[in-house]
């Protein structure tokens, strides 16, 4: 028998926004979510105006984050989960007040705008039995999965050397000028954080990393760089990473690299072999064991293992994508919320980015500002 | 306002098969549709059981088509259009059951399995007013769009030489005798057609030529071969194209070519430049003007030409893939039949392929399948 | 100690020659010959300018071929070897003088302009203990090289299905009409033969079949066609192979391909394997293990088999190219004619293209237009 | 007329030298040298049996280099010039021998192993009249060539970040415990100096940013690391690049990173479009105009510029690779010895390597220990 669909609202997400819609045919992909409430803008009257775009019923759509909290907490039927797709700054606010009643949480990256706010978050969150998942959706992806599980069975032997990147052009100039919305309060640092650059897409490289490795460095050393006249956040960060087993890393995230739109790459060296992936054509995985040929394993063949088939929905060389690896973390989301409902704990091989997550990818960006702005030095991350 | 959602049937598509499940996600991912009743697999109770699987209401769960088409045209609120998703030979009954009833169609290809029930099927739907969809779904990748309004706007100049490529190779080993559900109705001429590779996926290389460059051939010579002993239906078939303007063409299809997934490649030549498109790394189309530097035009971009942006979702750099494509179909078809509802017609700009590139389909396998039983000569196509 | 370097002569070459260059830096790279003397041009006076810049000494520098045959004959110090790298209606008249002088040959491709020619040619040199190379030199790429040795050891089970193709697009417009100096001789039958395409680049694709998979079809179709106005060869051609084990294959050759520089490319597909080769990344060969993930098999790594380190000159990632393969062909034949000197008969090893490779390229040439002309029919190949 | 050949001599590559023989094929390729005597070993007996194998004439071929230097100094027909392909120690005294007796020199990279040597060969170099080149070979590419030039144009704006890598994997493991002669003297302090990897493949990195940019680091900071146990030098290097513009850079090297053979790839983003270029497929370079579709730029084809035409050989689509463009460098030299020959300087378009650089890279490699050794700090370089 069919699972009921789990009651999602949404705040944040309307009109001109890019993350919402993703949240939104993410949920729905697998079919596991029904949109029905949402505070989908800051402006009142947008927010009302966009939820009747997307048919979402009239006394469900709400002017507001707190009236949506206090009414849906009301109803027998009131919602489930909420997916906060706001700007940076209001994470922490929205997610404290649906934390108090009891509501799911999936929430986009970074967690919050300050490392004070992320830990005073995660410790609630930690004290309640809520759900609290952060879209790093890049490790959604089925390869990924299957980069992860080959680390963890020693596939690689002891970890090296990891190379990250992600590389684009969009600020190349300075498009917060013109008014474009996205451009407009990514690099405000009122509603972004301090972090451009480095919060906005190095937290993506950052966790990444750690999905994959399952390694926190112990001490990191950035240069962040605001190469666009007038820009008030970074635009191009360079860290460098140090393992405590004496691996060691590299980071690199631009927004002024021409010819890139979202190159996120990660390389993985151990002793006994090489892990190549690109998130621009994420279907395939380079895996080269040590002295021997490389080996493409493409998603959806044979040669994936079963971490990767757990999350594969079509068969190889029908590509999936960026929202495919979304949905995947929505749906295990789902599932675990699925398990709530009936009391069970979430099934132990769920896989998605916790709150755990959003803090640590907070506690990077404190950190590399830290030594970026001290001339860049070696600095500890907070824990 | 939002649309109300289309309410949707679908006919096949039960436990295990493919392409029902990618056909309901397609569906869902814009949110136009919603599933609404099925008569889900040949078998009732089969039917029945996958119909629950999907939360489908139990008295819309048909155990036959039939039932289905008569039940639901008596409801007030019955399906306003269907899917068709079962083997290829159920189609044609299929369809001809719901046009009846004045339903939309949205068939999977090949449209039928010999051209005489094609062409009674495609003059029945000509002569009403029902929509009439065929899932030739790489018509609907963004950089598919972006070509092709290239070639309409002459930016190749005259074509001359079209090479169109779709290897895959997951029947090199007689895989029907496993009982594999895939293989064994798609290598069965009683369910898929007398055509094999040629029918399954030739049709959709045969397709996409035409769908880019407009031209469809006047004579073409093919060699339809069986490689795998036991096999019932061509595994492989390579074909030679001529056009009435001289532009001469190549389709290879295969299923024995070990390596590739679903390799379908269009290159297209003309006068002044030359394109290169691979469904497997969708989101970059290679244009290549005469005399100048090759450029990667990257879907999302400034680069893409509005027809693809039209059908572009997400920026450039987070891929999109083969279920998006699929759902540009879904959602072409569902702003075709909103605009029925308030009685004006299909937007102009819709070109989401119908009924009669299903004939044209099966028009080719019949002339292939002509041609490599006569030793190999040149043929016309039936009209 | 070191063997003496082989006397080397040169008919054709001169100023502005494309190939003559090639081929005295192929027989220079691996220091196993001496250029000693040369008629380098069909004009005495271009040759003897030619010469000077080239430093030959101005008694060996001959104005026509004739007498250089008849001279160098008469010196005891005469060559040995001579490259004959004239427009193609000069190889045989050329090879013929030198025959009968008893000099080893090596001969640009194609061996004839006509089918009577190539036969009389063959015959004489299968008369005499003349070494009598052609240089395909694609067949001298490592990589090709394994790829051949793959196929041998069974490594791909019986060959099923063969696609070969050589696009270029340097012939898109008639640039024959502007004089440059390759186009107007290469497009004149008088000087290139009656195959333009098929017999400039079209014979490299098929003995590259050859080399690699042994296989000669017994039958072949061919579409040859002249798009250029004014053109008098063919410059695009679409030629389908049957073999006599039931395999089928399709080459493709083409210079009004736009984007395409010189494209050539081979796959092979067996039944236990495939494999993709590349000339424009002539470093890397892609083997498909049926099931399992496809390998990139690079030059000069432990992966590389004993074939390719045979041939193999620099370490891995040191890409090698056009010129090494070239000068590959060279070496093999200096090996040849080293042990001819001593009196042993060629290593067995050797595996550079003889005149039977050239015959089988004019034997291509005259049934693939015959075809043609015929209007597109399947033809046996002379033999 | 011709010119008369160099007269070339050569310190070091015998039996089993890697690179001596590709000094020799770069030497030879575009006959501007013949090599005329030769101390081709530390051991004399080695020396001698080398020089035989190459056909070197006996009263020419040395048991050591300062015999060599005094006896062709005393020669009418000594040699004009020196390659230097000795283990890296012997670079020095080996150019100062030669440097005394007014013989060019080209010399392998690093320089030396030690920034005092370094500086003061330098420094009796720039006091005589000797062409001193130093054989950074990746500067010889043709389309490396060719971004150079956009950047001296002005065609990237002001550059703001560069990122240059060069991965290997052939000293993961103890490959000097085994007695391999390459990993033997280039891991061990005494012969390769303190660097390793930094030394050895590091410097070729460093010197490509330079000559395509122009640019040369205020600081850098460094990471070197050894994870081979028992490794003397280090095989991984990470390197932040800080330039006095407010440009940003970032330097990986490793010889552990397994999948990766001989991985240089230069990537430089500037205001107005980024230039990407890997060493392993060196005929293409990407050019991404920031708004515009990337473009590939072939090496060969109308689209390359001048300064990219003028060292090209052959055309697109037939690779050129390592030994060519190794081969430029030889042949820039020589072009600027024959100029020295008539009494000329050297044309000013020449562009080869000269000792200049090779002090830098020796100076950058002692910057990245003390940075390293420091514990990975900000240090200015020496000049």
């Amino acid at each position: 028998m069919a699972e009921p669909r789990i009651r999602l609202g949404m705040v944040g997400g309307g009109e001109d926004a890019f993350i919402g819609a993703v949240h939104r045919i993410a949920a729905r992909l697998d079919d596991r979510y029904e949109l029905v409430a949402g505070a989908l803008s800051a402006s009142p009257e947008r927010a009302m105006r966009s939820a009747a775009a997307l048919g979402l019923p009239t006394d469900r759509s709400y002017p507001d984050f707190r009236t949506m909290a206090r009414s849906e907490a009301a109803r027998a039927d009131g919602i489930e989960a909420v997916a906060i797709v706001t700007p940076n700054h209001m994470h922490a606010p929205v997610a404290e007040a649906f934390l108090e009643t009891g509501v799911h949480i999936i929430c986009d990256k970074p967690l919050t705008t300050s490392l004070g706010e992320a830990r005073r978050l995660r410790d609630k969150a930690r004290a309640t039995a809520v759900i609290f998942a952060v879209t790093y959706n890049y490790s959604g992806y089925p390869l990924v999965r299957h980069a992860r599980a080959m680390v963890q069975a020693g596939e690689l032997g002891a970890i090296r050397v990891v190379q990250v990147e992600y590389p684009q052009d969009w600020l190349s100039q300075p498009l917060e000028a013109t008014g474009q919305k996205q451009a407009d309060w990514r690099t405000d640092p009122a509603r972004s954080g301090a972090g451009g650059c480095v919060g906005d897409i190095g937290t993506h490289a950052w966790q990444l990393v750690h999905f994959v490795t399952g390694m926190v460095p112990e001490q990191i050393l950035a240069e962040a760089t605001s190469f666009v006249p007038g820009r008030r956040v970074d635009d191009n960060v360079q860290i460098l990473l140090r393992y405590g087993n004496g691996a060691r890393g590299a980071l690199w995230a631009s927004q002024v690299a021409p010819g890139n739109d979202n190159g996120l790459r990660l390389r993985v060296f151990g002793e006994k072999g090489g892990l190549d992936w690109r998130q621009e054509e994420p279907n395939v995985l380079t895996w080269s064991p040590l002295g021997d040929a490389p080996r493409m394993i493409r998603r959806g063949t044979a040669a994936m293992n079963a971490a990767g088939q757990r999350v594969n929905r079509i068969p190889a060389g029908h590509p999936e994508g960026y929202l495919e690896a979304f949905a995947t973390i929505y749906s295990e989301v789902a599932a675990a919320i699925i398990a709530r409902r009936s009391g069970s704990a979430a099934a132990p091989a769920l896989t998605y980015p916790t709150i755990e997550d959003g803090f640590a990818g907070v506690a990077m960006v404190e950190a590399a500002l830290r030594s970026s702005r001290a001339g860049g030095i070696w600095v500890p991350l907070e824990a």
